[in-house]
């Protein structure tokens, strides 16, 4: 019964879905018109990406800096906002490289719990009694690993906090242009853009190995992240910023997100039917859009069990513990990645993990 | 008398001397060939690059960690090797972008006396009797900002304090390849291997927008960085590396530098004669490749004071101070990048640097 081993640990797009030929093109004619900027030194990137960006927020080129990767440039805003030993937020569970990020720089993880429309705001209040954090590090759409959506309510009251109690909130919002249904709810950045550092990536909308990653802030910030970035590595890679450029000045990632969001809507509805349906046990999450559906298994289950079972069983699982801050909290925890997985993958992949899940 | 301003400051190799059409070519078959690789995830850099890497020093790919600049890979190097407070050697001078980066992230920067030959031995051996550094940073061949290349025998002696006394040599050989005369020197890290993390990158021989940097060390601190190096990019950007693989690979890098020590040989002769003429006062270097001469203006002189005058005069000139741990070492200090100008403007700007000077 059992066919080849299938993944459910990494949330990376289908290889299959990165459209070569156009990326290839553009990053012919960006370095055939530009490598004399291109192939240079220069400081928080290709400054025609830099308006670019900034055009679609409605902001200047200083107001936005470019490095290699998202986590990378979270890796400045934690150097430059956050000192060692200090108290930095995150939703409990949370991506687990930005956990692992912030407590290798020393700060002190604390984390608030999060439930389907956003953190808890009677469990932040509280924590916020002991003081303010430095920062607070939310993934506000599709969040990674629940899924889970801030709703504009709490998006506001987020947004009043940070402001009354002068605390940054990085708003990570890779996966936010990947809604499969329902309407788009305003950043947390344009509620209050005075408190709020908004990042993204070009990884989820058109392909990882660019690692091109930006963020959106107050000018005063924004200079003092430039600043650091310009120490830690002069300035960030350049001939795939002029060959994303070129991409985006064509409009190709328009066209491209409509694409991934038809090619991932059916597998998301797809993962969410058969878990709803064959392991109606546990809780799981359902997601607008983005890459992950996570649930939390029955009583008497444990992941630490599970995974060895499921190796076994030609599946790889994630370690749900690794995305909470307190590990235990993840004993029982699942993130199912499904972009990469075709349907018939994910039928075969949820039948394998009902037959191992304790009821 | 005054043409347009002539910019004495910064160490890039001539716009004009990067081989865009080959590198276009080498990108899109990079692209073509192995696009599943390179627009997803990767760790520690490109696979067959980290092997061509290797095989140029004898080693396997398990001992070569890629990333976006050298730099980006000397805070790597920092972050896991040096603890706050603790100290780490320089050159004095030295690069001032190493220099900071080290006080970033909380190092004690003692500066040792540059000589012709190499760092000052006795004032080195003095500073190890207060113990032995977290590690040493050195630029064996024409360094930056003095242009000197370490002897043999400096390097045999520091192989051995380094192995006795148990710290890290850090030598950064960007300018390596680039030797306009005569032979080249082994590298210390082929004196001890187990000692030293030869760093080095195509900024120089290529392109710097490339932004690409390595490192060679022993398996066990290469498999630290790398871990390191994950959980702050997950893995470098990837299509450049492509692009500079295929480069490599085609055998365009030797052809390359070649052409560059072409044009770099005569601006290095111009400058030397240029400055010994016109300004036999002071006292300059004599570099036999790279990037840089530097010189100690006579008594009476202050670089505060000379770079204001020269600017009035259309000259660009840094300020020696940066490159001193101790700043004030550096107030008679001028570091003279030749390679970006051509000789006419090295002409130029010596002889207006000439009028400017005091005797």
């Amino acid at each position: 019964m059992q066919g080849s081993t299938i993944n459910l640990t990494r949330g990376v797009p289908p290889t299959d879905a990165f459209p070569v030929e156009d990326l290839i093109a553009c990053g012919e004619a960006a370095l055939r018109r530009d490598a004399s900027v291109l192939l240079q030194y220069h400081r928080g990137g290709y400054p025609p990406l830099r308006e670019w960006l900034g055009a679609q927020y409605g902001v200047g080129p200083e107001q936005v800096l470019t490095g290699n990767s998202s986590l990378e440039v979270f890796s400045y805003i934690i150097r430059v906002l956050v000192g060692a030993g200090r108290r930095a937020f995150v939703e409990s569970p949370s991506y687990d490289r930005s956990i692992t990020l912030l407590r290798r720089n020393d700060a002190h993880v604390v984390g608030v719990p999060l439930q389907d429309d956003g953190v808890d705001l009677e469990a932040l209040e509280t924590e916020l009694e002991a003081g303010a954090p430095a920062l607070m590090y939310l993934i506000t759409d599709f969040q990674n690993p629940m899924g889970a959506t801030t709703s504009l309510e709490k998006r506001e009251r987020l947004a009043e906090l940070a402001d009354d109690q002068s605390f940054w909130i990085v708003e990570d919002a890779p996966y936010r242009r990947l809604r499969y249904r329902g309407e788009d709810v305003p950043s947390l950045w344009s509620l209050a853009p005075d408190r709020v550092l908004h990042m993204s990536s070009f990884s989820k909308v058109l392909a990882p190995g660019l690692r091109l990653g930006y963020v959106i802030g107050p000018g005063q910030v924004i200079a003092e992240l430039f600043e650091w970035a310009e120490h830690s590595h002069i300035g960030p890679v350049l001939p795939t910023q002029g060959m994303v450029y070129e991409y985006c000045r064509r409009g190709l990632l328009d066209v491209n997100i409509e694409r991934l969001k038809d090619l991932y809507r059916p597998r998301l509805n797809t993962v969410v039917a058969q878990l709803n349906d064959q392991i109606p046990q546990a809780q799981w999450t359902e997601p607008d859009g983005g890459f992950f559906v996570s649930g939390f298994l029955p009583q008497g289950n444990h992941i630490v069990d599970l995974r060895e079972r499921a190796e076994e069983a030609g599946l790889k699982l994630s370690d749900g513990r690794d995305f909470f801050p307190n590990p235990a909290d993840g004993n029982r925890f699942l993130r199912i990645p499904f972009c990469s997985l075709t349907e018939a993958q994910i039928v075969d992949g949820v039948s394998r993990l009902a037959g191992l899940v304790i009821r």
